[in-house]
């Protein structure tokens, strides 16, 4: 039985953002760079600057069907007063004018992406003109330049197309298409190692059935979230409350895994085995141990050797706001990275929410659309283990240490986790 | 050389929203299910409704680790009064109290998760008692249930956790970890078959270098992007503007994907062959070809026996306004998903926006911080290849076909590609 000083816990929660800078200050990763196709690049973060190798577009080139034309040949062309110009050759689409030149009262007929020809410095879209024999009818005038790309207008070459730290996405991928590489080279992914601590836990896919016991639903969700943070997660098993168990596997995860989340027995209770199995490891450095997060207030982490280790809740909801609040920025520390922008709302309370001064509440509300207006309803204060809060809800409303609460009708700002509801969702019309 | 009434080109411009609504309604794709472990299904898309199979928790538990009391036992309970309460036995993490039960003036030690046991009605956390031999000393009262997860409170047997058509995010594992499931329905993914038309174009990848020719950078921007929407995507290769080639490729690609997108061809010029070959095929019925989007209007759609065949522009902006509009809808109708937010943000405008009304203009936009307000500068207007401006750009705005522009100092939203610039970036300083 553990005595009274033990047992009276945590005296004090410190602020997440004081704790959460100084984790960052401490990480050390290694992080080796691999050249992949770039077909599979969406989603990997550069571990280059990517420049431009040269102009691009490479010259002058029609964005348009139609025909190359001096500007000051067309001026005044209209539908009544339509001027002819002899046509005298054609460029390709993607191909060089060989040898043409448009003189005075001449035109070449040229299509999308051919290069403008000597001589021309517009083209009249093929809308407006009219063809007969060797002539072209244009009824339209043309200023200098219209339906030219011009060389290195969309980039010039040496400049910079995205830099190091960018998580690529479909028009990144587009880019270095259009700049000519077929590879680019990404950071590795970053592995995370997954321990969840606690007698009572038994692993769904492992197991036929629990006997009792609760099966382990934060080793999935720290593994799907880390994934959609583009890292390599494997969940390494369920360990009992035993310090030395806890010990052993952490320091083979520490061998193989960038960074360790590891679940459970970071409480104040008893069986507080965690923080003492790690900080037995050699190098193991306590960064912070309680936050002010509301659910997730026991959060905690060390660093070993620049590695972290992160103590989050196994409890559903304050894992999730400890992945968020630690998981999320260390990876994107990191690959040095700018915070991802999550979907974020305005919509306006359905009822007061209190806040306990201090803490960093997370709301779960389920967002809904009235009448063409955004609303929030919040659904549960506490209960960090309530799982169904984020399958019903669809956002989470952060309240600020500084607030006591937020009245009905006052519009926060909600991050989404999913669809807003047309109207207000049926499980809320209690 | 094409006659005037065909070079004269598109007539009218149909509303995006309209002709999009025409094209959900003829789409037919059979979707096959599969089973897949719950490790494996972030991101998929679930093809039942998944139901609870039983009470969660499965009995009162203890939400902390303490002491399970009759709450009438230490009413007034304070550190001044303390209450002692005789200890008979220990309920472990995860355990049934096995004939355990709690008679007035006694406790029972409980983990958190451990099952309330018989005559215990609260929990009185460690952190509010002392112990003394086989007494402990309670310091403050409980009330009724207070620290207890009552049965059910998560969810109830055969409640609904997630319907049929949620794409599945890490607490949608977490819930059906919870549920006890190992594996999970989910719907086969999508497949996308790509076709890009132009002698213009060649293949990065494939090809040591262009001569001459334009790097074909749409393929990879549809693949990337259809990936990203949790497709798979396969790039179909490069044809030229040959109609009996392009007619033979589709046929194929009508066979072995569910969504053909085709780009080029597709034009007012003089070589307008992609609506051409897929009308030839058996069964291809234009669904419309030319809508009110900037860039973009010259998209087109037809279905063939159910299938979409999108016809988009090659120039890499108004091919993704393109896929915003056509693609995105498609893959959440044949889901039956609903639209996933994007991240969106609101932005003074730094200077006038112009529309030519009748048209859904898509500015890029660069969305910046200052002095704690976010603006967002547009980067230009017109240029539907231009590139850069995605890559420097980080946002779209959205000038619905109504307005004639919006003014300087106005507040607007705008769609998020990446992270907001902190501070006017430099390449705004002209």
């Amino acid at each position: 039985m553990p005595g009274r000083e033990k047992l009276r816990g945590f005296r004090s929660w410190e602020n997440v953002d004081v704790a959460r800078e100084r984790l960052l200050s401490r990480i050390r990763i290694p992080l080796e760079v691999e050249e992949i196709s770039i077909y599979e690049a969406a989603g990997r973060v550069l571990a280059v600057d990517v420049v431009a190798p040269a102009d691009y577009p490479p010259y002058n080139r029609s964005a348009v069907d139609g025909y190359a034309v001096r500007s000051s040949d067309v001026t005044g062309a209209s539908e009544s007063n339509p001027i002819p110009l002899r046509v005298v050759g054609t460029v390709e689409a993607g191909t060089k004018p060989e040898g043409l030149k448009v003189n005075e009262g001449e035109a070449v007929l040229i299509f999308t992406g051919g290069e403008l020809p000597e001589g021309a410095d517009a083209v009249v879209p093929v809308e407006y003109v009219d063809v007969e024999g060797e002539y072209v009818y244009v009824y339209r005038s043309v200023a200098k330049f219209r339906n030219v790309s011009l060389r290195g207008e969309d980039f010039k070459a040496r400049e910079l197309l995205a830099k190091k730290g960018t998580m690529i996405r479909p028009w990144h991928v587009a880019a270095l298409a259009q700049g000519g590489f077929k590879r680019v080279k990404v950071f590795r992914k970053l592995r995370v190692g997954i321990i969840n601590t606690g007698d009572e836990l038994y692993d769904v896919v492992l197991t036929q059935s629990g006997g009792g016991r609760i099966p382990n639903s934060s080793g999935p969700l720290i593994a799907s979230y880390a994934e959609e943070l583009g890292c390599e997660a494997e969940v390494l098993g369920i360990v009992g409350d035993d310090e030395v168990r806890i010990r052993e596997i952490l320091i083979n995860a520490l061998r193989d895994h960038d960074i360790i989340v590891v679940t459970g027995g970071t409480s104040v209770g008893g069986r507080d085995v965690v923080p003492e199995a790690i900080s037995s490891i050699d190098g193991a450095e306590l960064v912070f141990h309680g936050v002010n997060l509301r659910p997730g207030r026991t959060a905690g982490a060390f660093v070993v050797r620049g590695k972290p280790v992160l103590m989050l809740s196994g409890l559903p909801v304050a894992c999730l706001v400890g992945l968020e609040n630690f998981l999320k920025p260390v990876v994107e520390k990191v690959m040095g990275m700018e915070p991802l922008p999550r979907p974020k709302v305005k919509a306006r309370l359905t009822r007061r929410v209190a806040n306990a001064v201090g803490f960093r509440s997370h709301y779960r509300v389920a967002v809904f659309e009235e009448r063409g207006e955004l609303f929030a309803e919040p659904l549960r204060l506490t209960g960090s283990g309530i799982l169904s809060t984020l399958l019903k809800g669809n956002g989470i409303l952060i309240l600020d240490e500084s607030l006591e609460g937020v009245d009905k009708d006052e519009e926060v700002e909600v991050m989404l986790l999913g669809p807003i509801y047309k109207g207000r969702p049926a499980f809320l019309k209690w």
